[in-house]
């Protein structure tokens, strides 16, 4: 993460107005323009990256020496950038909490070069990661009894977004993580089996599975599926009596066939030997739909490993996010281009307790509504962090109470009915007064 | 980038094999095992990653640190693993050929821990760029006239992937990336113009064009469609007489509404202006399907803007692709799970000069048939690379090479004909020898 990290435009546009002294404070909101297919709500995060490349945000010598090199960026524009820090104030939904669509993320107010220079990344923490930490939510929401545990980091988008991901699925509530390196940088439970190759490099898959449990016997879960799943589970069986294994110390993996079928046959053979606590994990391209079509029959799965689909977020890999300039130098500002039109100003958006009345957005400076939450809270002034650092617990914490607000019919899998957002009366004649402004006069909207 | 960077099991399983000295020469097939929906064929990235991450591997002191405290790994498999490095060999499939479902785009070779250790990043690496080295591709096919422009940053998975987002592009033959870090680590060529911000910023409209033909004389690129496109192209056309800028150095960018319309109209508009040369650039949410149907309507767009659809391969943002065990110690093993069945033993592709003949997958001890090229090469021999370090432009150039040998039912973007790939009669052989010896015994297959 470096400063350099951001569009070319965003360089272009901040010389222009630092040449100009076009240094007013700026306000851009950040927010999904709408929910993607089979979203009730997204969970925020992103927000501990956006604030972390915020606090350490400087162009440096040899980034400014590619500026003036090859970019031709000349000496009086380079000092101005070299000299550029985010000195402004971020109101933010904090990690974990629920929101919908056209509500703001994140708002940053600050001198409008720097909130120009910072757009690329903020979009990118925040897209990425409110993706991720929504999809993980959904597996949780399909499976609330079961353990779950990501597998993702041999498909994410690079070794660094695999460690966003541990973390989204940590703030979603998983259990752990496969991811070692993540594990470590947040304190994650890492968890993790044998692979086929295991299995393959003994001579038989009886000895695979005695040598991991004499190397393991703290908690040995047994890959059963390299040749045939039950057969697999019966070698396990033997093997756990072999070693005196108790139930609780003896798990056992499916990653290929029918899940249902082999989980509830894995079960029989594991009773029918006495092993009444051994667990049952189930792995194999799993996304949300098939965890919760597994428990819908009532598959007698403890621990589902969940991967690609959640670390890519298949269905939904990224989100019609938007980081627009909503006020500059005090004037509101909108924008009208065809489906992607803004409302102006700095915004709060206002939930009720319970989820039977909408959330109300409306502009920061309007007061607050009773027995309403705020939903952007005060994390950066003047460019210094406010409050304590965020945990991951504290994001898993805000969502688990979320979740418990959330209707039934926002945590639906497929067509949810997502919470609907009024805009307060001052906001829409202010959106309606400056879109009048913007059609009846040769200038544009907010020109004062 | 680190050691750590692996999922648990491989930790556990490298301890488990050096305890016990399995430590033979195993081999490792990465591929894909089907290519995704719409796919002809896809575009092989991330080996330059690969390699990189194989020289460096080692686990350093805190890493250990972590392992020794927290996951209370024994001290003398700590020195086991403290003394780990990658000393195998590679073959690969160099970046920017094209490949076939079921062909290695690499095999590695290395004493069985080794291989094992780095599974997690070799896969995710390439996976995920070859993912969108392939949709990249698709765009060039689609618009093989206009100069395309990387525009993912914003709505990558993080930053680490939005610069290999832009290499990916680079490679598949985009002409630049809005990506100021990526270009500079690249040597590639940054693009960039202005964001509406730019254009709310100022009082109006025609004074943030002013300012931007200003500082940016020798490539003006307005973006027109803040308030309205027909207007906003009026004004470009007005600064650009003001400012005296000839056609070659005028460009306008549309963002939203009928890009093939408003292309129209704003070429009609820049012409009659006399500025025949002026470009259009069109942007906003495009991928190969939009490209391809703009340049069918003929719409005068001469560079296209790609984002968020080729940055997160939206259609396909991952492949199913596999690491797996052919050859342990001497002997070829395979895996007979469902749907996931493996073929045994050390790999060749062999291609044809015309595409009118399959593809051929043999051993590779196999001698090299009459009149066709090997697809894997070597490029790690005892952990130290071979050749020269591959350069952006040498994928690309392989790139360009392949898609003109490639059928045209391989390029169609919709249900494309991939060129098939036959196994050689001694793989054939082989696979149906283990396979019957895993069934008709008690010992799974190649237990020799």
């Amino acid at each position: 993460m470096t400063a350099l990290h951001t569009d070319l435009y965003e360089i272009r546009m901040a010389v222009s107005y630092l040449r100009r002294s076009l240094t007013g404070q700026a306000t851009f909101s950040l927010f999904a323009r709408r929910l993607p297919p089979d979203r009730g709500c997204l969970v925020a995060a992103g927000l501990a990256d956006s604030l972390a490349f915020l606090e350490r945000f400087r162009f440096d010598d040899d980034e400014l020496a590619y500026l003036a090199g090859t970019m031709g960026v000349p000496p009086p524009d380079l000092a101005a950038l070299r000299a550029l820090r985010f000195e402004g104030d971020v109101w933010a939904v904090p990690e974990g909490r629920v929101v919908f669509a056209g509500e703001p993320l994140l708002e940053v107010t600050a001198p409008l070069p720097q909130p120009q220079l910072v757009e690329t990344a903020l979009l990118n923490f925040v897209t990425f990661q409110t993706s991720v930490a929504t999809k993980a939510a959904r597996c949780v929401l399909a499976a609330p009894d079961a353990d779950l545990v990501d597998f993702a980091a041999r498909r994410t988008h690079g070794l660094e977004a695999a460690d966003a991901v541990a973390r989204a699925c940590a703030i979603a509530g998983f259990a752990g993580t496969s991811n070692v390196a993540a594990a470590r940088t947040w304190g994650l439970t890492a968890m993790g089996t044998m692979a086929h190759s295991y299995v393959q490099a003994f001579a038989d898959e009886s000895l695979a599975f005695r040598a991991f449990a004499t190397d393991f016997p703290a908690g040995a879960v047994f890959l059963v599926d390299t040749f045939d799943t039950e057969r697999g589970v019966r070698t396990a069986i033997q093997v756990a009596r072999e070693f005196g294994l108790p139930g609780e110390r003896l798990g056992v993996r499916l990653d290929s066939g029918d899940l249902g079928a082999l989980a509830h046959l894995a079960r029989r053979l594991l009773d029918q030997a006495g092993f009444l606590r051994a667990r049952i994990m189930a792995s194999g391209g799993l996304d949300e739909y098939d965890i919760a079509r597994l428990v819908t029959e009532r598959a007698p799965i403890d621990a589902f490993g969940v991967g690609t689909k959640v670390g890519v977020s298949a269905d939904a890999p990224s989100l019609d996010s938007a980081y627009k300039l909503v006020d500059y130098a005090g004037r509101p500002v909108l924008k009208l281009s065809p489906g992607k039109a803004t409302a102006p100003g700095a915004k709060q958006v206002y939930r009720a307790a319970t989820a039977d009345e909408p959330d109300l957005l409306c502009l920061r400076e309007e007061a607050t509504p009773g027995g309403r939450e705020p939903m952007l809270v005060s994390v950066m002034r003047g460019g210094i962090r406010q409050g304590r650092p965020d945990s991951v617990a504290d994001g898993r914490e805000r969502l688990r109470n979320d979740l418990a607000w959330l209707p039934a019919g926002a945590r639906w899998l497929r067509g949810p009915e997502p919470i609907s957002v009024v805009h307060s009366p001052a906001l829409r004649a202010l959106t309606e007064r400056l879109t009048r402004q913007a059609f009846t006069t040769a200038r544009p909207a907010g020109s004062g």
